[in-house]
């Protein structure tokens, strides 16, 4: 089977399992929540990377399906209560929850995904479930933090570049970490390529976010499925905008403070065509698309170093280079 | 020793674990506020009856301790996020973390102390490890389900007796019987005795329940802490309320549906010494009393059924009879 049609198959594998995660019926007001932000889809990127990652080591990739579940509930349970602290309307282009329902459902229906998540792990081999379960307590407690510090940095004066590198490995990469190098665990593979998995997880991980960073100045709007630009009307402290901060002198910087420094009325589409040209003056385009790429190659050279056939190797290749190229 | 001294010994063992439960120190923001809750102390019932539950079959309580302080943090995260819902602007006395902070902290702090929770499991032998997990999914769901329930049975026309008691059941009972029912499988006791225990921990968690309804209209005000008549102003169903509905006719009906018709301005004195008097008319009170003692005299028999020293048995019965005794 060619990348495309193995990565469907897993997809197809995931799709089942999360229908089959056998829900309670009632009460229904606390499930009914929990299957609408789970029947939304998305890329189920994180259960692929588990899949793929235990292809590796086995044909048998079901034995990574609870580790792929549990990182897939845990990430839609983080979207539901970051929608509720972000007051967000929409996810994938639908109500969010406490839009559809309310504030309170939202909270309550989150914790209820929280301890899901949980109990994906149980299906787990005993001698397994407990590194793992150690593993996901670590990083679910790091995609709580990295929130934090994304809610600080949105008013802290100054944020330097490797404090927001190191937010985004804590929100966003931890997690994809967490899926290969548990997936590795789940079958039971020596210690090195463990550590090896987590690294190509984590690198994948914040080449994934920088990647959403950059596509949301130099998306194509026809294909990004959000506002070109939203980052910048938000004036969110990005790895573009940070970069361009510490980048621009002069009238480049009294501008970029000017456009950034209220959330005042300025003409939405001026501001995003200004500021998207001053970056691109201040380098911040091929800087960030070398910096997406240096994280690309280590994550690819780290795979290509892993014991398993061309072939399997292969398949992971191309599936991250699928996530790196969204832009086209 | 006697059993207060013993109750005192095996407090200060739980604090010093609070204490030691090693929160990291950043993102202060995500932390302090989890600190804060869990310093504001409480009767810390759930740790204590796991401690006093491995006390029937080892000398070393603190076999029990993980599943004591899991509980502890998770029945705070709980109190946290359910605090958020109800708007409630003090805990304990003092200012509510979303008050103190804001709702999106509450959310994500709540969040961080579910996960904690988790990690207080870790220090558990990998053999009940797993067994003593998948009961406290199961548990965590449970409480998460009984809050679901009472939120709707506010809106709900009709709540029949029965649901009522399953409610506090899943909302309040579930989380004792887990501290009794895993402290006995952390202590390697045989399945027999583990169930014993669950059943005493849910039974004594639906009187506790009962008892802090009945305290909220017959407590004394000087030692309630809360203030009495609460739940009548807050036209809250409970078992008081459902059971005088359930009992009363005529114009004893007529006028307990229109005080509690409507949240419209009552002299609120008025209203709680008439629905306290009528109440009482309605044989609430006492057929409330015998409902707590019906259910205190089960968890007593179960106790002086357990196969340990009627020394030790002593110290179980006289921890919850202090509890059934909250009135005086």
């Amino acid at each position: 089977m060619n990348t495309t049609s193995v990565t469907e198959h897993y997809n197809e594998i995931i799709e089942t399992a999360l229908k089959d995660l056998n829900l309670p019926v009632a009460p229904n007001g606390l499930y009914e929540p929990i299957r609408y932000i789970l029947s939304l889809g998305g890329k189920r990127m994180r259960p692929l990377l588990a899949l793929l990652s235990a292809a590796q080591f086995t044909d048998d990739v079901a034995k990574a399906l609870p580790v792929g579940l549990a990182a897939e509930v845990f990430h839609n349970f983080s979207l539901l209560h970051d929608d509720v602290m972000d007051n967000a309307p929409l996810r994938r282009g639908k109500a969010t929850v406490h839009e559809k329902w309310d504030i309170n459902t939202a909270i309550l229906s989150g914790d209820g995904m929280l301890i899901i998540a949980y109990k994906c792990l149980e299906k787990l081999s005993g001698k397994n479930l407990i590194p793992i379960l150690n593993l996901f307590n670590q990083c679910a407690l790091e995609v709580c933090e990295g929130q934090q510090y994304d809610v600080e940095f949105a008013t802290q004066e100054k944020v330097q570049l490797d404090e927001y590198i190191e937010m985004i490995r804590l929100k966003t990469a931890v997690l994809p970490a967490f899926c290969m190098q548990a997936a590795a665990i789940a079958c039971n593979v020596e210690d090195d390529e463990v550590e090896k998995l987590r690294v190509i997880g984590e690198t994948l991980g914040i080449a994934f976010q920088l990647m959403d960073d950059f596509l949301d100045v130099y998306g194509n709007p026809e294909t990004f499925g959000k506002q070109v630009g939203g980052d910048i009307l938000e004036n969110k402290k990005t790895y573009l905008y940070l970069y361009a901060l510490e980048t621009a002198e002069g009238d480049d910087l009294d501008a970029l403070k000017q456009w950034f420094s209220t959330s005042a009325k300025h003409n939405p589409e001026e501001k995003i065509n200004t500021v998207t040209k001053l970056y691109t003056k201040l380098g911040v385009k091929t800087a960030t698309q070398s910096l997406i790429q240096k994280y690309s190659e280590l994550a690819s050279d780290l795979i290509s170093t892993l014991p398993s056939s061309s072939e399997k190797k292969e398949l992971l290749l191309n599936y991250t280079s699928l996530l790196q190229h969204r832009i086209q």
